[in-house]
């Protein structure tokens, strides 16, 4: 087996960022939805959505809140990283078409190994539309 | 077009609940990683996951977090609700073929048209996955 | 069980020939990025794929090698033709919203039971994308 | 936008690596096998599968040749790398529940700005499943 192992708490300095930027298409929207049950006609009805102050389909937001659990488990820490505690802000809408980034940083080294990082997702007009904070255990 | 409204705020009562239930499939763990780019090795690699402390692999804590949007959006509140906030402990790993249980209470009623509801994923056993609040807008 | 038996190499003549025609969607691209894990910014990332020389988002050039597997395996041969070897050359992207077909040819037939096989993708405009061979063991 | 590239011609060196690690999963094959099109009983018919010398259904050679894919996309060289040509032996089967790693390998640096990688995938025993090479155009 390919040894694969992310960043340990003494290799992480507050600073170090990782991304990921994706494009939300239609087809992610369907198949997030499916997976997850969150059929909510905000994601799936295009005339509901469109008597909506978003005027027209938006993606989950759990959607851009997987693209930060992307980057924490495969990049900063990466491998091995247990995932503590998540807290998300919805600051705007996600459309189809959107292609977010989400950015990962060292905030804080915390006590007993843990870490306490900045994540951010923000739309191809730089615009927060997810914010707030992860703490997680970076592998030994 | 059928009208699809969830409950305002005077609708909704401290300790009214809503749930989902679902079983957690290789197929769920695969889709959930391919439209998040989350195929982190705990995810993916049956190899490296039998040598972690997990014994396996396990699902992403993000799908548990889908299931506890799933509830929000459809069920309580229901369509039309502004998800603000999520907060999320993830408490114990959710492995290939458990049945988890995403449950959504109503846990205070806050100023400003806004509700706090306590989010709770168990799974068969009754063990919490996923524990901690959102806080949303509901429909008016 | 319905028999399925793809044609044995007696059954088979130069010239001979197999295709399938698919339009390749975003759903098609997010899909096999997902299962490949070929997350590749040329196909999930818009903002970054407009600056290519391709000013848009391609597809993977091993979708389209996969169009020809489908002939291979199902229709010429078919069912139980063993895959030796596929050279590809990739001549030109494929874009979403193209529709490709590959077609499969006996070039011709090798010693040992072996068969060549031309194997080509091209768009709807005539235009080959993807060229070369393959070389198989026909079912007995 | 994020600035992404891969290594360019100057920055590889005959012997650099990348590798991507996945367990495929009866997921995996279905998936791939309705984005592709490729349906040969070899990999959707179990009573069929069973009555053949390899014992059981098959993933599809091509989604090995897809992992090698995403490691040239996305590691070595990595993004914006042009895919020029692959050659790909199938040695082996890979069956459901085989853990795979494709290993890409700068083998030559040829005229023209061109670069020929070793490119092998392996299962969880180390034994060859998909060998030969690709020539790529790396990102200038």
């Amino acid at each position: 087996m390919t040894s694969v192992k992310g960043k340990t708490y003494d290799e992480l300095n507050v600073g170090d960022a990782g991304v990921q930027t994706r494009t939300v298409t239609d087809a992610d929207v369907v198949i997030f939805g499916g997976v997850t049950g969150d059929l909510n006609p905000a994601h799936t009805n295009e005339v509901y959505a469109a008597a909506t102050p978003f005027e027209g389909r938006i993606a989950h937001g759990m959607l851009s809140a997987g693209y930060i659990s992307a980057v924490l488990g495969m990049t900063l820490p990466g491998p091995g990283t247990i995932y503590l505690k998540q807290v998300l802000e919805f600051r705007a809408p996600v459309k189809i078409g959107d292609t977010i980034t989400a950015t990962v940083e060292v905030a804080e080294k915390m006590e007993k190994g843990r870490v306490k990082l900045s994540t951010t997702c923000t739309n191809q007009e730089g615009k927060a539309v997810v914010t707030r904070e992860a703490i997680v255990l970076p592998p030994r």
